[in-house]
């Protein structure tokens, strides 16, 4: 039985996380999970999971929450309520499963609280990955990772040695955009946007697809996960999304890990590892697809990737700087304040304004967060 | 410093096993080699290795190795020579590579010498999986497979857990003559046959994988070397072979090994399991080959890949006769004896003579083969 806290359980990740656990009951306790503000949904899953913590946004929520729950569940909420689910449970295990930059404190809670965590929340390694790191080795938790990606190298690199792997190769679909020119790309609409052509994802991510942001974030992600130089690190187009990674090793052996573009495969992965049980997913049939396809990837076509590859190389705070100042020109631009082609100036605008941190600490990374933002708000 | 015995030494696996040693030979001391009849080439890889001892197939040809070497080398022949390369040497590991059902004994000496085995004779477990099994228990020691397939499987398997297994999927590229009819394979000649698109092998492999006799071996052979029932095994067309096999998970994950069309690879993974090292091959560049295909196995067109699951679920001396059967009648088709379609045939009217024997000891093997070469050879 695995006690399982999670963070952002109304999510895209959450979600999904929960529907595992309801098809196999027998192997999980929830023990607490956090939301923003859909109260409905929570109750929904505090009905069906009966956790004994729950934290939303502000008091006016907790409060509305607690008008209408019966049991022993306890009621939290604020930057407070996310740091007690994360770190003041019986859990075991944290599905770090939080959207933007919000992720990187309860997190570090609970890896302070001696809990293995499933990350899903890319901004804690891209901002803090530093801190990260050496939280987990003093603390030593495991860190898991739940994104398709990273989970396919994570299972690549079973029983492998990691001083034998020649580069890791991240797979990118292209996002809802990657059939257009960058002519065509000047006046798409937020809703053409939101049309990923694999994956059923949250609005940001889906964005952050068609931007290749995601991508980006994956390698910096990456980068702290594995423990690699960005040289070791490969984006490589590929469609169908159907291999979600590769690692090609110093025998230029390569291993792949294939599926259908299904969250639950590598959430429960993250769960149940090193086991592996079935699923609610349906099997891949190849024969079916029949054809995969593999191209370079177009640093011209894609800059957010190529800005992504500098942020990450210059570290410090500018991976801070990155995520932070694509997270105010997404909303943005979901909220038809600016064009999508403005998503990346606003990156490279706010990027070149910054005057680098390095090693940054929680305040340098929360007021490089806020500077950010500020300014890529302020953008026009 | 591992030291190595080669079974088969100038046959294609082992040029390539002594051509992997040649790139890395701090790593290896080369104690036995055995041939057939390639006198000239066995001097050679004599003078560059210097191996103790050595074999060939015949006195007459052991008196010409001798009358050329002036080291320590002693030279053997027969099958009592086989023996001695096999099993009466330092090496720690052997590579069997024999082609044919004469590696049989040779292998079963090595194991219960206590040697390490790279497997690429695959009539060793065809014909006697159920002894080789229980002689790799009895002795403990490891039986590594070098066929790119069930290298791939046996990588894919890393780290993971056999039972959480669902099934295995060969892949297959469907040989020299994969977009060919049956009616357009009725007067195939030759040197058709031997233009593999995609592996330079020897020439009985190459028919092999023309009749897709290859994969019903390999198929029979992961049966034993996975300890898998035949209905957890799946052939899967793929043409371009650069998936080399892969694995399913309960969890519906999929793990697959690839890498370009090269021998050097297994045989030096075998060689250095559960390390990896450089090896001469090149990079696998996936975005120049673009496109990577897949198409359920058609049974029709490939009769003699049914009949090899056929024969491996009846099991006892069935797959022997398979084997042999092929043997045979592939030698016939390569001296102009009979049509390529004959084959088949000639595989399909032994077994349906044959009269199945369950759990076969050695001379019951050694008879079945001889009685299925027989019955081959006459047909007409």
């Amino acid at each position: 039985m695995k006690r399982i806290s999670i963070l952002g359980s109304t999510g895209s990740i959450g979600t999904q996380t929960l529907d595992v656990i309801a098809h196999d009951r027998e192997s999980y306790q929830v023990e607490a999970l956090s939301a923003g503000s859909n109260v409905s949904l929570l109750l929904e899953q505090i009905k069906q999971f009966q956790p004994k913590k729950v934290s939303v946004a502000t008091k006016a929520l907790a409060d509305e929450v607690s008008s209408y729950i019966t049991g022993a569940t306890e009621v939290f909420y604020g930057e407070a309520g996310l740091i007690e689910i994360a770190a003041s449970t019986d859990a075991d295990f944290v599905v770090s499963a939080l959207v933007g930059s919000q992720g990187l404190r309860p997190t570090l809670a609970a890896i302070a609280a001696g809990k293995n965590i499933g990350l899903a929340n890319k901004e804690t390694l891209i901002t803090a990955g530093h801190l990260v790191t050496e939280k987990v080795l003093k603390h030593g938790v495991s860190l898991i990772p739940i994104d398709s990606e990273h989970s396919a190298i994570f299972q690549c690199l079973n029983g492998e040695k990691r001083a034998q792997l020649s580069k890791i190769i991240i797979t990118a679909s292209g996002g809802s955009f990657r059939d257009r020119s960058r002519e065509q790309l000047k006046d798409v609409t937020v809703a053409e946007a939101l049309r990923h052509p694999n994956w059923a994802m949250g609005a940001k991510i889906t964005i952050d697809s068609a931007t290749m942001v995601n991508k980006g974030l994956e390698v910096m992600e990456a980068h702290w996960l594995f423990q690699l130089p960005y040289e070791q690190i490969e984006v490589m187009l590929h469609p169908q999304s159907i291999i979600h990674s590769m690692v090609e090793f110093v025998d230029y052996s390569v291993m792949a890990q294939l599926g259908n573009p299904d969250m639950r495969v590598p959430i429960q992965y993250a769960l149940t590892y090193p086991n592996r049980f079935p699923t609610p997913t349906k099997p891949l049939k190849l024969t079916e697809i029949g054809t995969l396809q593999f191209q370079e990837m177009d640093y011209e076509r894609f800059p957010c990737l190529r800005m992504a590859f500098e942020a990450g190389k210059e570290g410090g705070s500018v991976p801070t700087v990155y995520s932070a100042a694509n997270e105010i020109a997404v909303a943005r631009f979901l909220a038809g304040e600016i064009k999508f082609l403005q998503i990346e100036e606003i990156i490279e605008r706010v990027m070149q304004l910054h005057q680098s941190v390095a090693n940054p600490d929680l305040e340098q990374i929360a007021y490089t967060d806020r500077w950010a933002r500020e300014k890529a708000a302020a953008i026009n």
